[in-house]
This record gives C-alpha cells, sequence and structure tokens, in this order.
C-alpha cells in the first residue's frame, strides 16, 4: 500500500506536470488562433463599406463582412457585420455567451429563438418564440439564447446589420432543437476569424481552403 | 492620552458608521438613477424603428433614438443609438471608457479625435486626427479617446448609427480641447438615460423639464 501510495503521488506529481502541458499548448494554441491581423492597429480612420471586403465562408447563400472586429481592427468590446442571406440560406441553430443585435436592411428576417428560462430542467433548448423582421426593424438575442435566423423569402435577398458584445464570438452549434445543450458543438475560432483582410483579396484561394 | 484615545476611538467608529452611510445613500442614489424602465424586460421581439420614441434631450439639432439599450430594454453589454444632427450641430468634446463605433446613414459626418497616446505628460488631450465619413462609411473611436462628431454640411441633415459597449454609459465632458482632463466634468446619467420610452410620449412635457 505504501509503494502504490507512492506510486499514486508520483503519479499525481506527473499528472499535475502533463496537465500543466496540456494546459500551455491549448493556452499557445488558443493565442495562436487570436493572434490580430498583421494590421489590425494600422486600420484607415474611415472605412467606407463599398470597398471592403466579404465573403462567404463555405456557407452557401451567405456574404458576411466584418466591418470591425477583434482580429480584423483590435476591437476589444463590440464586433459590427454586414451579412445578406440569399433566399432559403439562413443561420445554424445555435447559442453564444454575448449579447447580439440584428436591424434588418433589407428583405425580411425570420427568427426563431428559444426561451433561456424554464429549459433548466430539460438540458435543451427550451420553447421556441419567434417573429418575422422586414426593413428597418431590429431584434435582439439575449446572453446565451439558442436562436436561428433564417431568409425564407422565395426571392428576395435579406441583408442585416449584426452587432455582438464581447468578441472573439464563441458559437456552439445545435443539430436540431431537440440537441441537448451539452451535446452543441463549440465552433471557434467562428470561420471569419481565422481570416484576415489581404487573405480576403484571394478569393478563389479562399474558396477553395477548408473552413 | 487614554481618554483622548478613547475619544479617537469613538471617533474613528462613527466616521465608519457616517462612511457607511454615505456610502449607502450614493449606492442608493446610483442604484435609482439606473433602475431599468417598468417594461425593459416587455420589450417587444421586434421593433419598428419608424415607430420608436426620438427626442433632442435639450440638445438644439439633435434627434436622439435609443433603439437598444441598457434601461430601456434591459441591454447588458451594448448598446445602439440612431442619431440625427441638424446642419451646424454636433457632439460636445467628449471621451468615455467604452468603444464606440459610427455607421453614416445620411449626409457627411466631420470627427476629430486626440490620440491617447501621447498625451499622457500633458494631462490634456493630445494631437488630434480626424476626417470626414460620408454615407455607408464607418469610423470607431477607442477607449478614452477624446472627440467629437459635427455636422460641417450647410442644408444635409447627418443620420448615424451608434453602437456602444458597456452600457450605460458615462460621458466626461470638455469645455475645449485645451481642458486638462481632470477637470472634464462627468455627465451621468447621460441625458437619454433619464427617461424612458412611456415618458418620451409626452413630448411636451419633456421639452419643458430640465434635463
Amino acid at each position: 500500500m505504501p509503494i502504490s501510495a507512492g506510486h499514486g503521488s508520483i503519479g499525481l506529481h506527473w499528472s499535475r506536470r502533463c496537465a500543466l502541458l496540456a494546459w500551455l499548448l491549448a493556452a499557445s494554441s488558443y493565442s495562436h488562433a487570436w493572434e490580430e491581423c498583421a494590421d489590425a492597429g494600422a486600420t484607415p480612420h474611415v472605412q467606407k463599406l463599398g470597398e471592403m471586403p466579404q465573403h462567404n465562408y463555405g456557407r452557401p447563400g451567405l456574404s458576411h463582412m466584418t466591418i470591425w472586429g477583434a482580429k480584423h481592427h483590435s476591437m476589444k468590446e463590440l464586433e459590427v457585420w454586414l451579412q445578406t442571406f440569399a433566399p432559403g440560406s439562413g443561420t445554424p441553430i445555435h447559442r453564444h455567451d454575448c449579447e447580439e443585435v440584428f436591424i434588418v436592411q433589407a428583405g425580411e428576417a425570420a427568427y426563431l429563438r428559444a426561451e433561456v428560462d424554464g429549459e433548466k430542467e430539460s438540458g435543451r433548448p427550451g420553447p421556441r418564440v419567434g417573429s418575422r423582421a422586414a426593413a428597418n426593424s431590429t431584434f435582439r438575442i439575449p446572453l446565451n439564447a439558442v436562436h436561428q435566423v433564417r431568409n425564407l423569402h422565395p426571392t428576395e435577398a435579406l441583408t442585416v446589420l449584426v452587432i455582438i458584445s464581447k468578441p472573439p464570438i464563441r458559437v456552439y452549434i445545435y443539430d436540431t432543437w431537440d440537441t441537448p445543450h451539452d451535446a452543441a458543438t463549440l465552433s471557434f475560432p467562428y470561420p471569419w476569424d481565422t481570416v484576415c483582410p489581404e487573405d480576403l483579396r484571394t478569393q478563389e484561394q479562399l474558396d477553395t481552403r477548408e473552413l
């Protein structure tokens, strides 16, 4: 038993070292993923939206532009996107630990969100509420509410201005509305937080890479 | 000496009680200023911008709408405003400890902001940079940068979407660009954070109250 205890003690010692090493590797990987773009601090004072890069990041029907972001422009507390969804496209069912505001610029957004209250016992998204929001309308998503935004219009594109707090965003994606919270998949960094504006200039190259 | 020490002890005792009382009164006053509006939690899921209240809050040339705010809608991490400035009007010279993004919707914004670096020795706003931003352009204000946004166009109104982090905003106002930082005046709560949407329905009443 003393030997066993000794082994146990040595094992704990090494497991602590291993845990530290794993933590350091993870931290190093995290920090690498969150390096700001090389010219994040040199952003022009004024940016013209019509001249800023946008891309679909491998999502059919999406066009995404990071107007101001943590990775692209060294933002610390908020991030602003412009997104266009072709008819029939939309976001995955997902949640994040930040506030989010949508302002519809054109088209009509259909959104569903699960009530955060009343879902604690089931461990799954709670009853859903939702609505349609036309141009010049706005809606917001509370912290950690599971939600989805879609363009259900048969022919018209949906364009939304999206604002989030606490970038960079960490998104948990749900396969269905019945997926338990602890089975949601973390997507981090999110696809548009893996690419810098200078990379977006070579769009063909981006189109063929795995995101 | 023991009596004196005794008095000292009692004095300290009472000063501590007084300090506690003062703190409680201050906290109570702060909490009163930051009570959310009665219907903050009952905000409709979708808001139509064209139906939301706006006001000048005693500032000539301004029209301000809180699209999503801490006091009005129980927002915790970000706030969104729509503001229109008549020709010749603008913001005061000011700073705040939150990030801010402007997106110009119509007209042309002229803005100046002091560089945060290089001002530490003087205790005043540093050298200024600035530019003009036309419709569909955007600019951002870093944390604590002293800045001012104005509409210098002779005839056209300026409309901007404004996004801030960490509401409620605490604004330090400078009389001039030479005002030392420690002589800037705190405005808190900021005028549009003193009024709830239901009060804005009686605009004539608001026009005559002191803000």
